[in-house]
């Protein structure tokens, strides 16, 4: 078992997996780390760093070897446990993250999803829509661990709370609220508002460039 | 006309301006940079760089005058200026976007939605929603600045393509993809793969020591 790698790694181990998967089809055996870092925007030293961390070092001509990288990378992040995810309101988005972990993953399997008004049929193909008064029961019943909440501020506070009994300990939480939930729950604040007012401001001073 | 802000303190000013909304109601006239930096989850030092950018300063016995404070930043981030947003595929999160803007902002307006299927009746009160084939021509007609974009995978850099010529200059993509679009478009990427693997990895950790 590896130690607790910084978040900023993980974060980038996470890209660099994707940029391997598709770069091993279309190109060599080996990477070097000026190439990932220009495609994460980062610098070399960073992903020679990070890739030091989950024990991996490259050859100094050919690079790193992606298979040998894609497996500690695999390694690293737990990939062998698949952890079992609900959206909790997330439409066409929820579509397209199932999407992607379907033609790319294992490590994570989205087990249901939770609408406020009527389920629709198949809002995700193959995954189970319940209507958001089912969310306790389903929650336990299918051993969910992580949610994605994406509901409106004034429901956000007590739906987490509803998921913590239930027994998830992961929340990935859209909504605008800082959530107070125990310690062990781990809450990463996915901030909407703030992201669509830094596009803006910056769209309206490149555009004026134009 | 200021000059152009830092992307970090842009995101904290918006940041700020959200708790100063609601700070002024419950509590005094005045606010001091390390209550700001406790709630953002920065230092106090920041705060006051980012305040002095936009040419606040604080009483050094009294703190920052709120009042003061919200009118300089809303004049930094450009707040009189209106931006009308589509949202391509948001459901839900839409909706919550929706009603937070409603109640606490009046620099974004949400002016559509754009689904793949069926328009359903009323997927965001008084906005109206359109089928992705009426994109190019709805778009134009609404004079629509930024759009938020969550498709699959495949179907982002063509739609995409079709949002600048349409006269789109700004984007949130949630897609897992890197757009390759003119320097004058201002992209924000919004990567939820791996902000889902990275709550996973903290989450299992976390879990564990419990």
């Amino acid at each position: 078992m590896l130690q607790q790698l910084p978040e900023k790694t993980v974060e980038r181990l996470s890209q660099y997996r994707r940029i391997l998967l598709n770069y091993r089809f279309v190109e060599h055996a080996y990477i070097y780390s000026h190439n990932l870092a220009r495609i994460v925007k980062t610098n070399a030293a960073n992903v020679r760093r990070d890739l030091m961390l989950i024990g991996v070092s490259g050859d100094f001509h050919k690079g790193y070897d992606i298979n040998e990288l894609l497996g500690k990378i695999n390694e690293a992040l737990d990939y062998s446990h698949v952890t079992r995810i609900a959206f909790i309101g997330m439409g066409e988005l929820g579509r397209s993250v199932a999407a992607h972990f379907g033609q790319n993953n294992t490590s994570m399997q989205i087990a249901a999803t939770f609408v406020f008004g009527k389920p629709p049929a198949n809002l995700l193909d193959g995954i189970p829509c319940f209507n958001i008064s089912e969310l306790q029961q389903m929650i336990r019943q299918m051993n969910i661990e992580l949610c994605v909440v994406a509901v409106p501020e004034n429901f956000a506070r007590e739906l987490t709370t509803i998921l913590v009994h239930a027994g998830v300990s992961g929340i990935l939480n859209f909504s605008p609220v800082q959530l107070q939930l125990p310690a062990w729950v781990h809450v990463e604040q996915f901030d909407i508002i703030t992201k669509l007012e830094k596009t803006a401001y910056f769209m309206k001073r490149k555009h004026r460039g134009k």
